[in-house]
């Protein structure tokens, strides 16, 4: 009874885990998908006109690491909070089920970010690209409260994670709240507080789980 | 032996089960690849004609929300089905595989239906939809059927949930059916119809399993 | 110790198990890639022109579906073998890393297939798609000469099991010789022998194995 | 408590491994979706000329293979390095971050160099080939030094796998620089070397791990 006791709740969420690795795995592994091969003109193929265009994708590159880590970090986060979970219930289900959704969203994007940085249509792009992680932001806070519950929570799970965690949690949205803003006064601005976020959330992951 | 006979079932369609997940999780990310970057004319790239044209693509964004949770939905009722399943045999496995082809065919109806639902030609990408929905709903019937055999089930399942599942499966392709008959009406009828069903099934799930 | 003997070939192989199962799962849910929406003349869209389209791409649905099983019948297959393996040895990990590779190559003849099946280009393309599968069922073979050796075998299988299988794949690249064959004589003789191909070795899997 | 003490290494990074699996076997997967159908003059559709097109695609499919055994190999010196890790603390997670990022990039180098192998480009296209792979080979030095330190070390390794592993994982970086240097002489040294080098490396982890 005791084994039984210890080993369910690892039980009754290693599928809704199990399938949510799946679904980051692919979606950060699917960005790549957006760098197209650069077509040069016929009459100038030649490798410094090459080398000249893939250095030119810089925008694809900086989309692509900044969406990819915080992808990635994400993930972190989300096994982070798993580890206290007991086990999900249809509450649980839902948040995630948003929370996937939008994980797969984060290709598009990025890809559109990547094509319109370097035009003057940059700061609709980096409003979309950045109003998508607020979504994703509240989505984990979604999450977080469905999956924070007593109900659903290991008992072992110590007081001050759950509370320290529903606060770190809402500076989420409110940040890349003001990332959003930031692109009204200049995209790199926006794009800067993005990049902070993420290496800011690997700090916070790393804190919490001493992983 | 006890342990033993306790261990074997879950092992014996682990296999299965974990496979399903993979392409599950795939099909439900690949999705996003539908999503193409709005190409804007040359002479008018700014920000308020990118954010035109990224709201423009609604029907983009319905299309994979509706067949995201669809496939979500669909994901939780197969491991419904197979968390009272002690082994896979033959028939379990030929329309377990009927199942997933189906699942991977979603993608394509759902870029259809993007492409021409607003354009006169959306009755038939709405039908198209609504019917490999309908297939789909066919293979689940097939699943469960070959899956809640004697031979095939765990002996700890209620007679209760068996009954209960085959008779609410069956609504499934008649419901559909209504989606796809909807078409012939109004579009917005067979897509509402979709819309509610996926809802409906995200509730049916959560009543079954108590997940 | 005893538990150790029972416990570790199995975790022996299950890393690369796991592993193969991700690209068995990704390369099946690819297949859809192919699939693409098609393009209405501007002066013709309605239902019936869509309704239209979509039923002339039969070649690409009968492309997906026969790549579809294949593969999926090799997966089972795949399994079928590795249950009996107690340890990877180098050999294994290559002889199974090319049967990868062919795996993840089949969405390309899949498409080269979909596309050429209703032009006079039809057999080269038959003799591609058959062609492949030919190297897949070497590679099947390599894998199993590599995998079924006393170094590697799981000590409890019967020697049956061994001369069985061993006798039974090398039909494999005779069966698909016939298929890219008939190529030469009529397209329809070479896809209707692996569409009786992949029904066959559904068969042979299902009466190895008892699944 | 001995069970303990064997059962949790195996199970603090098995998180880590299974997502990393997951990227290296989508990544793998995604080379294929580099190749397109060549796409045929209306006026010379048959089948000696689809066959010469499918054999004019050489470049790409050297790149695919090249690229998939290079990862293969490095999927298999990633669990090698890490069935020595007992538990993966904030630098590993960082490493490995970064190793799987280079990881997903694959494909968009290996694309580049199957569009322009056969053009006077072919040198920036090498370089930029070969040059992924100094970053990867980077990134997996980061790799090792941050997995095996004393602190994320299983005590069971022996001091002699960490010298030799750390001294082998040198060559990495220096020998992919050679085949990047090689690309200024002959685009095909480069080549030649990259390909010598994932059959190095696959001795190298059949060497290390008797696997």
């Amino acid at each position: 009874m005791e084994l039984q006791t210890e080993a369910n709740p690892e039980k009754e969420t290693s599928r809704l885990e199990a399938f949510s690795d799946g679904v980051f795995a692919i979606a950060i592994t699917l960005l790549i998908l957006e760098l197209k091969v650069p077509a040069l003109i016929a009459t100038d193929i030649n490798s410094p006109a090459l080398g000249k265009a893939l250095l030119q994708q810089w925008p694809s590159y900086f989309s692509l690491v900044t969406s990819f880590f915080t992808i990635l970090v994400m993930w972190v986060h989300h096994h982070e909070i798993f580890s206290h979970v007991r086990k999900a219930d249809a509450w649980v289900h839902f948040a995630n089920g948003c929370l996937l959704l939008v994980v797969t969203f984060v290709p598009y994007p990025t890809s559109v970010l990547a094509a319109y940085l370097e035009t003057p249509a940059a700061k609709a792009a980096a409003i979309f690209f950045s109003g998508t992680f607020i979504l994703i932001a509240i989505c984990f806070n979604l999450v977080l409260r469905a999956a924070f519950r007593k109900k659903t929570l290991l008992p072992s799970t110590p007081e001050s994670v759950v509370e320290r965690s529903c606060r770190n949690y809402l500076y989420g949205p409110l940040f890349y709240s003001f990332a959003l803003l930031g692109a009204f006064i200049d995209v790199r601005l926006c794009l800067g507080i993005c990049t902070a976020l993420w290496i800011y959330w690997a700090a916070t992951a790393m804190q919490n789980t001493q992983i």
